[in-house]
């Protein structure tokens, strides 16, 4: 049933992280930064979307929510989300075609397939697919500067939380350091448990290569983000030379960005994120694409809404557990039943913010609907 | 001399138009939006980077610099340009890789060329290569739903402003109303005025084909945007079948997009915009490329500011000139001499504002630094 939207109402927020976290090239997380989008429908139903950053860009995504988004979606059949979405790529095209914008429209349309599993009371696990209620996941920290031990009883901390794969980041200056403390982390949790590497993409094509042989005997399920996520060339080179798979998709925002990851990368798994790659549908059509060249899809982030993604699909990879922990700003985190992240059963996207939790951390809010007045 | 960054102040101008301009897939322009950064360094030299868009994201690109790059450029050593332009890059990278944190960028760049040219005295056509001062230039519009006597008359006032070269906008629904007006105009301007078209990304592969086998009898100088900027090798296969010359690059916002195209799209003529591809340093890089692949640098928009880069290179292309238009806000407005572009000869950019006429359009204003207060 065609219903117009009434209203859209974007909110920043800034959530300090319990500790300064550090990676290869982001440089010192202090807080993560959550964008919030809400619509409201002229029938009454109301969903809400959203993004997330490592510190930077949120008053960027907010600002182009509230100025080039929200006004030309009023009034619009907000149950049209293809229509939408396509809407919303030409919209704002020209200072588009990924980077902020591709945040601002993901929050938009997560918040409407949030209306959508609403009005068919399904679960978004449902809508995206079908495939599981349930899938593999693992742990990753932003943990690049943590002193060796601090690092294993970190990785013991995963395994408590009922875990059975780990990442780490490595990326240090020296790759023996990588090396040994991806030793001591495999010897630490054993041969049984999964092991991914993240690199941040701070390695040359040769150091990466290096780095993979170097490592390959430490049984590592992939090597995420060797190099910048545009030299797709250069993935499909360090993969030609490697025995490690590789894996990449957080820092690409289009679909066209994942036809040339593809295409040419030669990739053992694809993490598109939900959050930055066009919500809902920019993540489905990755997902899709992903699954004609065999690729398992798995995801960056935001493990909450992930989970039901992950889930769905037939070529189901694993779930990012990140560590910024939106998820404890929900009515629901993140729930680990014998290894496996398990998806919520409620209608929408299963994602709903304890907004007193959150309300001490917001930076700015405004509407631009007319029933409440522009506040700044 | 090393001398710290002091002020930022980036303000967001709103300025109409005219008349309301329509191309094949922006829809109705109504305004520009003009986004200036100024930046003071300790030493007391100052000068002033800038942005336009279509009219929209203005908010989000002065968003970024207020929150994201003025809070951690202040007190960093303002004639390191090269070294912040990096910084830029990965400071605000996992919401870049362009779009509106390459528009941000621009504006920062560009404002530390000016000052590194009033520091040394040398005018940007100078600094930027020296090889001429001046260039081809051709004058477009944003004219696609113009009637045929008005496209014509347009044509007119080009040829009488002193113009020997002139483009239009193709991409009407029917194939056979571009073809009409492209014919019509030809006869209008005769056989010895250059003449370019630009469908905006409108078109398929196939349409893009058939299109220009057909306006090549018009002797067409080059076929701009024919399809998606992010199909490279489309325009490969597009160039193969055809015989009019491509261009692109206006929505090229990174080195890597540019490289992407180099190697795949058989482009004939590069067309960089230094307002959203990482300013004077960020043009300069990708119009060096194109020298390696003996591909003319031409240029997108902002005219008054191009002219220097464009007529700087061996490499020099042709010169758009814009129907948004930012000279007119500016104490020079493009010099054009039997019908080529002059370079201003003072020392910076070249490019100084006229505030008093741009203030009745301006939307907001924000400093990030300790002698003004915050001002939203
Ligand atoms: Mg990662
Ligand atoms: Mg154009």
């Amino acid at each position: 049933m065609m219903s117009k939207i009434k209203d859209i109402t974007c909110r920043l927020f800034q959530v300090p992280l319990p500790e300064v976290l550090n990676d290869a090239k982001h440089g010192d997380h202090t807080h993560f930064e959550l964008i919030t989008t809400t619509i409201k429908l002229e029938d009454g139903s109301e969903g809400t979307g959203y993004s997330y950053t490592g510190g930077k860009g949120g008053h960027a995504i907010k600002a182009m929510v509230d100025h080039d988004l929200a006004p030309a979606l009023l009034g619009m059949d907000g149950t049209e989300i293809d229509k939408i979405y396509d809407f919303m790529e030409w919209h704002i095209h020209y200072v588009g075609r990924g980077g902020v914008a591709s945040f601002a429209i993901s929050t938009i349309d997560i918040a409407l397939w949030d209306i959508k599993g609403k009005q068919a009371e399904s679960p978004l696990w449902k809508m995206a697919g079908g495939h599981n209620n349930k899938c593999k996941a693992y742990r990753g920290g932003i943990d690049l500067q943590f002193p060796l031990p601090k690092l294993l009883d970190n990785m013991k901390s995963y395994l408590e939380a009922g875990f059975n794969a780990v990442k780490i980041k490595i990326g240090r200056e020296n790759l023996e350091e990588d090396l040994e403390r991806i030793k001591a982390v495999r010897e630490f949790i054993g041969p049984d448990i999964t092991f991914m590497v993240d690199a941040n993409y701070s390695m040359s094509r040769e150091k990466a290569i290096k780095a993979s042989n170097a490592f390959e005997q430490y049984n590592i399920l992939w090597f995420e983000e060797p190099t910048i996520p545009d030299d797709y060339k250069g993935y499909g080179l360090i993969a030609d030379a490697t025995n490690v798979p590789l894996a990449m998709g957080e820092n690409l925002h289009t679909i066209h960005e994942f036809e040339y990851a593809m295409e040419q990368a030669k990739l053992g798994f694809v993490q598109p994120d939900a959050s930055n790659c066009g919500g809902v549908t920019g993540w489905l059509r990755a997902a899709r694409l992903a699954k004609d060249y065999n690729i398992p899809a798995c995801s960056h982030g935001m493990q909450e809404l992930h989970v039901s993604l992950v889930s769905a699909q037939e070529n189901s990879g694993w779930l990012e557990v990140h560590s910024f922990p939106i998820d404890e700003y929900t009515t629901r985190p993140l729930v680990i039943e014998n290894h496996m992240a398990v998806a919520p059963d409620v209608a929408g996207v299963g994602v709903e913010f304890d907004w007193g939790k959150l309300s001490p951390y917001e930076v700015g809010t405004a509407s631009n609907a007319g029933d409440k007045p522009l506040q700044i």
